[in-house]
């Protein structure tokens, strides 16, 4: 029985973008409770400050610090790249951001060509860049995406505008010949059947699924029940015991019976 | 929280073999109790008949329903690749196999030169060759390796024999230049230093991280508790709701609330 501690999980982006993220989030822990937090009233994140975004990202942690919630996971890029580091350690639940664990993951894959696109502040921080490179020897290349995520807040999804500008910035990417497309933006998984219909096959990979695993790791890791193991064996448990410790070091001897 | 269901998940192998996969069960769901049960009196499985293998998983398997688990892990890929089909529907309790999750993790990936190394049981079932195939166009290169399974219960790992063995079923797969090697088999993971040592590189795959996923996966997916998700935006609560619906229809209404 998995047992996690029965405080809330905050998530927040600058508008709705956060939702493709909630929504991985919720398939990996579909019981856990959260509380979701859309600062529409500074949407688009991408072109302010690194001062602005420090500071909108102190106030919501401050407000899920009232609210009494177990872990958050900022579920915007933008923020998890330039505002990420003035946070560790100055809340006593763990904040999560979205760049390390894709990065993570991509340093133990084969491919070495990977294309980006985010907004302009993600970019110019240069942080999936650097943590990439942390990670592995793998290169980036980095398209900035003005425009799109207001696409996605106005609900115009599904104009030719949408289209074009997404165009626009997928075809530099496409002359790269990148093997894989990061979303850097919570907003463009919103995107991803224009994009797939560009490229011809879908090469987006999107962060979000990477951070939703890495939450639930960090809960198992906090979780402080741990189940039972009972060993039985058809044979001799005196056998089974003596080399199953030196295989498997956690086995104790008391755990095992033998099959009635 | 997630809350599953107290009830036990019974993981069995024909000996020791199937403690790197309780391992891997253990890191993701740390929570359950397990029950383990090493057939020590029919080692090795790889040596044995259909018929036979069919009526050991059925009397484990029989057994395992008596202790009322509510799943059932075959760690053995024998088990897995020989008698898994006969078991579809027949308890009240799923059974997973080691062959199907890995199968369908390598179809997402680039390489297509793929190894395994497995009992001659695994190998004469061309469970894995069928089953990678059934999921995209990606042949395996196959190596039984009688002889290795012993190695490990007879507490040779360290021994020059056990080297030498490994050599000889590691060469062919090396001269064709696979990009990965299968550890086809749950007694092989403790085989992996000296595989490495031979390769150079770490290029195994073991299919109990993927099985361990699917576990967790159909324990959510049969768990009766379903979390909440409050929504608060610092702008227009109706202009989040609408939009916030058209991208993740399963946002509700009466989920909103203003932020104070």
């Amino acid at each position: 029985m998995v047992n996690f501690d029965k405080k809330p999980i905050g998530v927040f982006d600058s508008g709705v973008g956060g939702l493709s993220v909630l929504s991985e989030l919720q398939k990996l822990l579909p019981n856990e409770d959260f509380l979701y937090f859309g600062d529409s009233a500074n949407v688009p994140y991408g072109e302010k400050t690194k001062e602005q975004l420090v500071n909108f990202s102190e106030n919501i942690l401050d407000w899920f610090a009232s609210q009494n919630v177990k872990m958050v996971v900022m579920a915007c890029n933008t923020s998890s790249a330039v505002t990420l580091p003035y946070f560790h350690g100055k809340y006593d639940f763990q904040v999560l951001g979205l760049i390390e664990p894709i990065s993570k993951f991509l340093a133990g894959q084969s491919y070495t060509n990977i294309g980006l696109i985010a907004t302009n502040a993600t970019v110019q921080s240069n942080a999936y860049k650097d943590t990439i490179l942390k990670h592995s020897d793998k290169d980036v290349f980095q398209v900035a995406c003005p425009g799109l995520v207001q696409m996605v807040e106005d609900d115009k999804l599904h104009t030719s505008e949408a289209k074009e500008l997404t165009l626009k910035y997928i075809t530099p990417l496409l002359e790269k010949e990148v093997d894989k497309i990061i979303l850097g933006c919570t907003h463009y998984p919103f995107l991803s059947s224009i994009i797939n219909e560009i490229v011809g096959k879908d090469i987006l990979l999107n962060p979000a699924e990477y951070l939703a695993k890495e939450a639930y790791e960090k809960l198992v890791q906090n979780s402080q029940t741990v189940g039972s193991c009972k060993f039985y064996t058809s044979h001799s448990p005196e056998e089974f015991v003596r080399l199953g410790k030196k295989l498997y070091p956690s086995i104790s001897e008391a755990q095992f019976l033998e099959l009635n």
